[in-house]
This record gives C-alpha cells, structure tokens and sequence, in this order.
C-alpha cells in the first residue's frame, strides 16, 4: 500500500467511527431517521472531503480531534446532497455506491428529513466547542461552510444542473457549473483545514489554489467514468450523461482530451504546493489519486 | 390599533425587508431557486418567531440590525420547514396561507433545493460578523438554532408526526411531540434574543420559561383551529386532523378543555414575566395575541 492509501484508509475510519458517534441510535421514529442518517453517512465512502481537511490540518499539527470533527461536517453536508440528489424529483437515482438510496431503503419523507437533519447537524457539530476552543475559528469555519453549500454554492449548482438546457454548454457553462456543484465543497474542505489550522493568509491562498485544480480535475475524471467506467467498481449506473444528451468535459474534450486536460490540473494542483516542501506529500498523493480513481 | 398590534406589524416590516435584501433576485437557473425561496420567505406572514427575537432583544435595547439578522435566520429555518413539510411525499399540502405551496408554484426539485438554501442560509447569516461583534455570540447563536431544529428537534418532531402511532398518544405523547416539532423554534426564539442582548442566566431562564408556555399554548390554538377555524382566514384546509384521526389537544381535553388549558398557559407564560416589569409588555402581548389569533 502507498503511504497515501495508508493514510486515507487511516483517516477514513477516523472519520467512520465519529461519524458513527455522532449519530448513536435510539429507538422510535426519531431512531428511523437517524437510521436514515446512517445509512447514508456510515457506507464506508472515500472520504475524500473529511481526507482534505484533516491532511491540511496535519500539515500544521493541528490536534485531530479538531480536524476529525470539522471533516465530519463537511462528510454530513456531502451525504445530505447525495440524499437529497436522489430523489425521484431529482435524478431519481435507486443506487448509491452499489446499495439502495435512502429513499429507496425507507421512504421519502424519511430521505428528505435525513437529508435536513445532516445538514443541520454540521452546523452543530461546528458550532460546539470541541472543533476548536476559538469562537472565531468556529464561525468561520460555519460561514464557509455555508457559503460553499447554499444557493451560491453546492446547492445552485444542483439548480443549474437540474435545469439549465445543458447540451448547449461550451466549456466555460460546465466549468462554472461544476465549480459550484463539486468544486465549492472540495474547495471549502482544505480551507476549513487551513482556519482550523490558523494558516497564513498565503497558506490558505496556496492550499486554495491546490483545491480549485483538484475539484475541476475531480469532475473531469467524474465525466471519464460515467462514459467508460466500470459498472461495479463504481456501484452506479455509467452512461447517463450521454443518454441525457448532457455537454460534458469528455463530450466537449474528447476522452483523450478530458485525460490529457485532468492530467494538467492534477500536476498544476500540485504544484501549488511546492512551498510546503515534504508536509504536502498526502495532498499531492490526494491529487494523484484523484486521477487514477476507479469510482 | 393596540400596542402590541402595531409592534408585530413594525417588526414584521423589518423582516420583510430583511430577508427581501437576503433574497436578491437573480437570472437564470440560480434565480428559480431564489424565487422559489422568495415565494415562501416573503408571503408577509406573522414572523412571530423573529417578533420573539426582537421583542426580547429590545427589552435589552439590543441593536435592532442585530435582532432583526438573527429572527431572519429562524423564519428562513421556519420557511424551509414549512416548505419541505408541503411536499407530496410529507404532508402533501397544495396550499400554504392561501397561495400555492412552493412545490405547486414551481415544482419538487425546486422546492427540495429552496429549502435546502434557506436551512444553509440560516447559519449563514448567523455566522457573519454583522449579526454581531462577538464571536462568542454568533457562534452561540448558530450552536442553538441546530439545536432546535435538527434531529432532536424540528426534524425530530416531524418525523415522530409522520410515523407514530398518534391515534394512541395520550397527552404526554402529544406534548413531547408538539415539543419538537414546534415548541422548539419559538423557544429558541426567544433564547436567541437573549444570547444577542447578552442577558444574565437568570433572565435567559424566565424568557425560556415564557416561551416553553407560550409554545404549547400556540400549538393547542393551531389545534382549536384546525377543528373549529375558518378556512378563509386560515387560507388551509380544517378538519384535517380529524380526518385522519390523530389524537390533538382538542380530541383529548375537549374544545372547552383544551380553550382553557391554552388560557391558563397564555396567563403562566405572562406570569413568568413579572420580574422584568413594563419591559416585558410586548412579549406578554404576543401572548395574548397566539390565544386569539385566527391564523
């Protein structure tokens, strides 16, 4: 295993097991939509997200309780996009990671109010005291996050993605459309690392930079999957966006030029972090993942 | 018009315009779901909750910018709910005071992501420095708004009205119930017009007392309502309660029953206010009003 397979194995199950605390089960209705909950946030994902805030953190030494604790907030706002995403009013998506979707294991209204309640519970878990004894690190941490996922975030992405006549797109449209559907979340994770991390305002520009090549790079590879992936490794189906006649970075590209142009990010994200010497090796190691990714 | 007639209508135009400034217009898809947000959050409703944040802010002679932020975070907390609750697949309402719900306005996904916004939104203008100078304060806020609406509150709430059994409860199961699913935004209501006006643990104490009262007095009118109100003022179908055979307030106690258990809680939430004296004329004049309102 490669010392960055280690260590997001590593943090993964870090992640799980406060993940796993976070949302303890109880009995009743109240014990059905925290199962909901759990189902969604206890399936053994990358994580990759919760990865980039804790690498970045670890940069500075900064305490994992910490970094753990934010990286599970940005993981509940990732999984509430993903409930909510598959709805049958959405993409009515029956599959998630190869296992039924929320509202396909309970119900929709279970699934929408899973889907709310993580969402309100990252605010929570950021809000409280154990992510960081400063309370301006706390609401900083609160307000990216919220600007990363709302309506000038994660959320207007979706808007744009459900409803803008997309087969028209030019390379510019789905750029911007994924820097707000993808990008704002995994741009907002190494940031949430550097304020934990009390970073340099040069730092957090450097790490930004890295996160900005590596959300586009990230997407780019998304379109190669869904036009030539593996079925099973992926755990979803592949080919829909062809079937939606959808302008994607391998439409517009080629595959070839969508390899070639996510190749370029992966090594210009990295670069971004020269600076750092040998503390940003697992951020270089995230990036090359990212490319060689299977689902 | 009395005293406190023309203080919730002033403070009311406060929020209105507040949240018209939060909600700017924009095109394109982005600007649907703002629209779709604007559509619930400015239908010129009560705003009863941020009343209760800035009647109590104003006992203190809090800055009126900051109260006015902070009940604009629980009425879009609020909105949302109100607009995830209407869904098909939740409470399956087609109208919402007297005008189409979001989802029939505009149609699921939109309103999916609208509430969405609104919960992100929230926090975030909680988390901005202009709601208040403090860190401390902001974060407090932020820490007890999830609270109160997450899985162990609102969230909560709903999910219990939804999948329990509530032709059996009994009137404890129907408190604890109401507890959540409303009582605990208009509590935190007034907790975060404490927190803003920094007011003692004392003080915080009996305002929390008052709206513990105040809460389950409202939801005992919203059930004398739904028996007994009058569709046009309600702008919602009644009786529906009765329909579906829930146990209420009304079923258990009677309608004289239940009249008199809301009066005795409206005159013990007005006691709990006597130590601030003149002060406090406004929130026991909420009171009295959530005993007579026919909406």
């Amino acid at each position: 295993m490669t010392a960055f397979a280690s260590k997001i194995k590593e943090t993964a199950l870090l992640v799980e097991d406060a993940l796993n605390a976070f949302l303890s089960q109880t009995d009743g209705p109240l014990g059905r939509v925290v199962n909901a909950m759990r189902h969604s946030a206890l399936d053994g994902g990358k994580r990759l997200r919760p990865f980039l805030v804790i690498a970045v953190a670890d940069m500075f030494e900064a305490p994992r309780v910490r970094s753990v604790r934010a990286g599970c907030a940005v993981e509940m706002i990732h999984c509430y996009s993903l409930i909510h995403d598959d709805l049958p009013a959405m993409d009515d998506s029956d599959l998630r990671r190869g296992r039924p979707s929320v509202h396909k294991e309970f119900d929709e209204a279970t699934a929408i109010l899973a889907g709310d309640a993580l969402l309100t519970q990252a605010f929570e878990i950021l809000a409280e005291s154990e992510t960081h004894p400063s309370a301006e690190v706390r609401v900083a941490l609160a307000l990216e996050l919220a600007r990363a996922s709302g309506k000038a975030g994660m959320v207007g992405g979706q808007m744009i993605d459900i409803y803008a006549e997309q087969k028209n797109f030019d390379l510019d449209g789905i750029r911007q459309l994924q820097e707000l559907k993808t990008g704002a979340l995994i741009r907002v994770s190494t940031l949430m690392g550097g304020i934990i991390a009390e970073a340099s305002e040069a730092e957090i520009a450097a790490l930004t930079a890295y996160a900005e090549d590596l959300g586009l790079a990230f997407q780019i590879v998304d379109d190669l999957l869904d036009a030539f992936g593996d079925v099973e490794a992926l755990g979803k189906p592949v080919g829909q966006d062809a079937d939606m006649d959808k302008a994607t970075f391998v439409k517009l590209l080629g595959a070839e030029g969508a390899r070639d142009q996510a190749k370029e990010l992966v090594e210009s994200a990295q670069a971004r972090l020269d600076g750092f010497g040998q503390r940003a090796e697992a951020l270089k190691g995230a990036a090359t993942f990212v490319f060689e990714r299977k689902n």
